[in-house]
């Protein structure tokens, strides 16, 4: 199992804040210790940092940790390996050129048999994850059914979601995808979100001891939503999705999905 | 315009030194401030790092500087912008997936009436750059002719540096392109390469105040081949390149090409 971070906002926002929560879990507090990415999106561009050492050692994750790159959409990942040997080409997120726009994918579980139903012809793995090959056969079949970007956006994610549906039939199948103005979230069976906006609050990280006042950090028309794994802080409610259920972001607003789960404090 | 650089060596090789030369340019002994960007190669996965800020004030060039990345082949740029805004998804290198690898693009020039000739259905621009149009129009251009990876290489290449002669006709075209496994360049007007191996010697930068004695930080089997616009260093004769010329290498040895020019100490 691995982790995975997201972070959908409608101001440039830094998350130094769950980032230092997330890195202790590779290698601290947790033992996901193959690896880890992180993507930020600056208007359609989109930078990513990865490393395939563990997190809590990596000199980039330090950088990260010092340095408050601010972003409306923010995908992160951290590795325990299942599928696919420890190397780079194996680190997510994944990044592909789809509709002229950057889309990026995180995933958490386990895939079985997917070599042979996971059939691709132009958009090909470059490493040999279940993880990859799910993304590029999500990217071929979305291409296929629309050839150009749809202007109805919430059916385009809704689609997805269908796929994504067909995925879980495969195993254990938790994503975060973005193109950069959308964030969405596919849970099977470990995914919780949180949106955070005015009144703001305290907040303690759950895997290091570290405690943030978000009402210092943020103006009030601030809208910040973020998706983990697992629950990032100790003194706020979450919404744990359950298996099916999806999530759309836009600008830190849950703008669509389907959400049969209970919040959890 | 731009300054390039590329590394192709034997072994994985930290490009430190000829990095620290580069980021000069960015801003104290050049005057490219639009962004910078630098791609390494691990086996088959990739990473870059990249700002639109200058390179002299970036944290993330500060970063590269002082953690020594290794690699056997790496691509970077800065950028003096031309064509297209100052900002992320303008900032290169550019990177695409070509059967099932990572593909790394990056340019130094200017191109004109690209957008009537340079014409894509797939692999589209995300960035609104000549030089992402040509590298996406390139792609294309290379798919069609090969839908799959050729056995023999040297004729793909052959192919590719036909294909950038008709993007010369447009402008001034200096190309960096690398699959990970083979780094090739192609000249308009600015570039010069070199190729390093025993018995080495000391070099010093020309942009900076900094010299390195090669021989203490290789091994007698050490191959390194060195490609940038302008010479980096003061007391080493590199190969400067003419219009139409490239240059194929792998592993840090030349190994195909047309080289028309002369050497230059």
């Amino acid at each position: 199992m691995c982790e995975l971070l997201a972070m959908s906002a409608n101001v440039p926002t830094d998350i130094v804040f769950s980032f230092t929560g997330l890195v202790e879990r590779g290698g601290v507090t947790g033992p996901h210790t193959d690896g880890w990415g992180i993507t930020f999106y600056e208007g359609k561009g989109c930078r990513t940092f990865k490393d395939p050492q563990a997190s809590c050692q990596s000199e980039v994750a330090n950088l990260i940790k010092r340095y408050p790159i601010k972003s409306c959409s923010v995908i992160s990942h951290i590795r325990q390996a299942n599928r696919g040997a420890v190397n780079l080409e194996n680190t997510h997120p994944f990044c592909r050129q789809l509709w002229g726009r950057n889309w990026t994918f995180a995933h958490n579980g386990q895939l079985s048999g997917y070599k042979q139903k996971l059939k691709v012809s132009q958009d090909l793995p470059i490493g040999n994850t279940d993880s990859e090959l799910a993304f590029c056969w999500l990217l071929e079949r979305i291409k296929e059914k629309y050839p150009k970007r749809p202007n109805n956006i919430k059916t385009l994610f809704r689609y997805i979601a269908k796929c994504a549906d067909e995925l879980r039939q495969l195993g254990v199948f938790n994503m975060i995808l973005s193109d950069g103005d959308y964030v969405m979230c596919y849970c099977t069976n470990n995914l919780s979100w949180i949106t955070r906006q005015a009144p703001f609050g305290v907040a303690k990280l759950i895997d290091t001891d570290m405690v943030v006042d978000f009402s210092e950090e943020t103006t009030p028309n601030d809208v910040v939503s973020v998706i983990a794994t697992r629950p990032l802080t100790s003194d706020e409610t979450w919404n744990k999705m359950q298996a099916g259920d999806w999530q759309l972001f836009r600008l830190g607003v849950p703008v669509d999905g389907r959400l049969l789960g209970n919040k959890v404090s």
